[in-house]
């Protein structure tokens, strides 16, 4: 059997880094001096990498296409950006490197952290457990008469992929109207696939648009002013996708005028500066890119990353493969 | 047909109000001159009340008991703690006067609140909401880290009723191991009903133990410090009920040794003082009694007390029937 080396710059729990090194077996595990503090962080350049056939983490886009042996490239996100562009999926299929992503990992967690916005909207959860008012009281009625119910609400999803999978799950038991944009449709979808034709009517009727859309050419601002004027007055805009995806002073506009509110995961940059116009707005809600985060979270990522190294030794397709 | 008088003293949005006395049609609507506050603040004597068979609202006791001509009292919300007394069912039971709730009216929008303060916690939205902090930062990994999938975990409902039963069905997608406490239980819950021969060991194994119980003779200080220290290390606690049916003081202590966290949208008093110890509590999360609010609430409230109304009239058995 051939020895493969796999490198993997991530940093790992113990627990992790263990299941890691123990389950790859006699295949040799190649770690970088110094590991990235963030799967978002820029990683250095390792001379190690041009040693390794296979890698596991967020190795630089220079790095992976100037390797003469790697054959395979795992993900450690769900996002995929630095690679994500026509030249390096040219360079990928010219000499036959397979990239999976960490998709399936984040997609759960991501899709109950929007649905957790969904839900603390609808509740007014912040204002609720800000207050310390009694009931009975002018603030105690503006909170309590303004929850809203998901029944009959409609939602439209901007990317379908594992996450609103699990989102679609998570809204059936409250009879939504969910539809889902998908630039290129399966025709498996569990929801009504809006056509880009169709979204101005769909934006137009949403009561709830979640934005998931990753960060490519074709998505950058994909939600500008125009789109936010399309919107109807009152809805709720939420993005777990990518901050790039929005323009950012068209959104401050829309908040101003005539969404009810935004929950963001995402914004461009993270963090935003302590001056930006979002902070100030009462009607933005910002989390700072915790969605995809889950206890014990480096294990599962290395579980995924072990069910996939298990697939490439046997030849099987790859789950959450991208290119 | 006979004529019927109708007392009302709830505050009502015009519209809800000119829903009612349209659609009580022939039958006379008997306002009181000042309505009350809330549905908690105690009501003023009405020397009205004695000409009217029919309530909508929160009638004091002793106006209910002593009126002469009243045949059904419709409560205007889900808990009737006021009269759910041996004395009072006994009094009712002897003069044949029916008694209902609006329990369904609010069912969905608590079991909706409950659900918020789930998903809040899973996914540290508070402390997500709060901070602004960057990526890697060793708070962004405190947040990021402790977000817990719902997946897999136990919850433990104290009280199965209409709040319950739309909770579970909330929670279904999630694939948790769902229990429920039920004083009489009727064979046709889907979910297993814990006795109260079972009920420490279900507390122990549960991660969520969510209170609905309602305010009681035998539900005062039901959750108590013996309840409390059977519950694991970590274990969640949410009332969305009564206030009364938790020892404060001994939750307190609850808080600063073993549970991960609580959230209330009740307490006793309300609101707390402000030196109250849960206040002071980082993991205490506390809403101000709004969890059955939603928009156009009396409106909701108006049509179920009107579809009462028609049963009331047809002879039909009632919605919400409580005595």
């Amino acid at each position: 059997m051939e020895t493969l080396r796999i490198y993997c710059d991530m940093k790992l729990s113990e627990t992790a880094a263990r299941l890691l090194r123990e389950s790859v077996g006699p295949h040799e595990l190649v770690l970088p001096g110094k590991p990235a503090a963030s799967v978002l962080a820029a990683p250095e350049a390792d001379p190690a990498f041009d040693t390794v056939e296979i890698a596991f983490g967020q190795p630089a886009v220079a790095a992976v296409l100037g390797s003469p042996k790697l054959r395979w490239l795992h993900v450690s996100s769900a996002g995929f950006t630095r690679y994500d562009t026509p030249e390096f999926r040219a360079a990928a299929k010219e000499r036959g490197l397979v990239v999976s992503n960490s998709s399936e990992v984040y997609a759960e967690a991501c899709a109950q952290h929007v649905f957790a916005f969904m839900l603390a909207q609808s509740r007014k959860l912040p204002e609720g457990l800000r207050t310390r008012t009694g009931s009975g009281t002018p603030e105690w009625w503006s909170i309590r008469g303004a929850g809203t119910m998901l029944r009959g609400q409609r939602v439209v999803i901007l990317g379908y992929g594992g996450i609103a999978a699990h989102l679609v799950k998570m809204l059936a038991p409250f009879g939504m109207q969910v539809s889902a944009l998908r630039r290129q449709p399966r025709g498996d979808e569990p929801v009504p696939i809006v056509t880009f034709e169709q979204l101005p009517a769909a934006l137009a009727e949403a009561d709830h648009v979640v934005n998931i859309l990753p960060d490519n050419a074709a998505s950058h601002h994909f939600i500008n002013a125009e789109r936010l004027r399309l919107m109807k007055p009152g809805a709720i805009f939420y993005n777990i996708g990518r901050g790039t995806t929005v323009d950012q002073p068209a959104l401050v506009e829309a908040l101003q005028s005539r969404l009810g509110a935004a929950w963001l995961d995402v914004t461009d940059p993270e963090p935003l500066p302590e001056d930006h116009p979002l902070l100030a707005l009462p009607n933005c809600y910002i989390t700072p890119h915790v969605a995809g985060g889950h206890l014990n979270e480096s294990e599962t990522l290395v579980r995924h990353f072990i069910g996939n190294f298990l697939r490439f030794l046997a030849g099987a397709p790859l789950q959450d493969r991208v290119m």
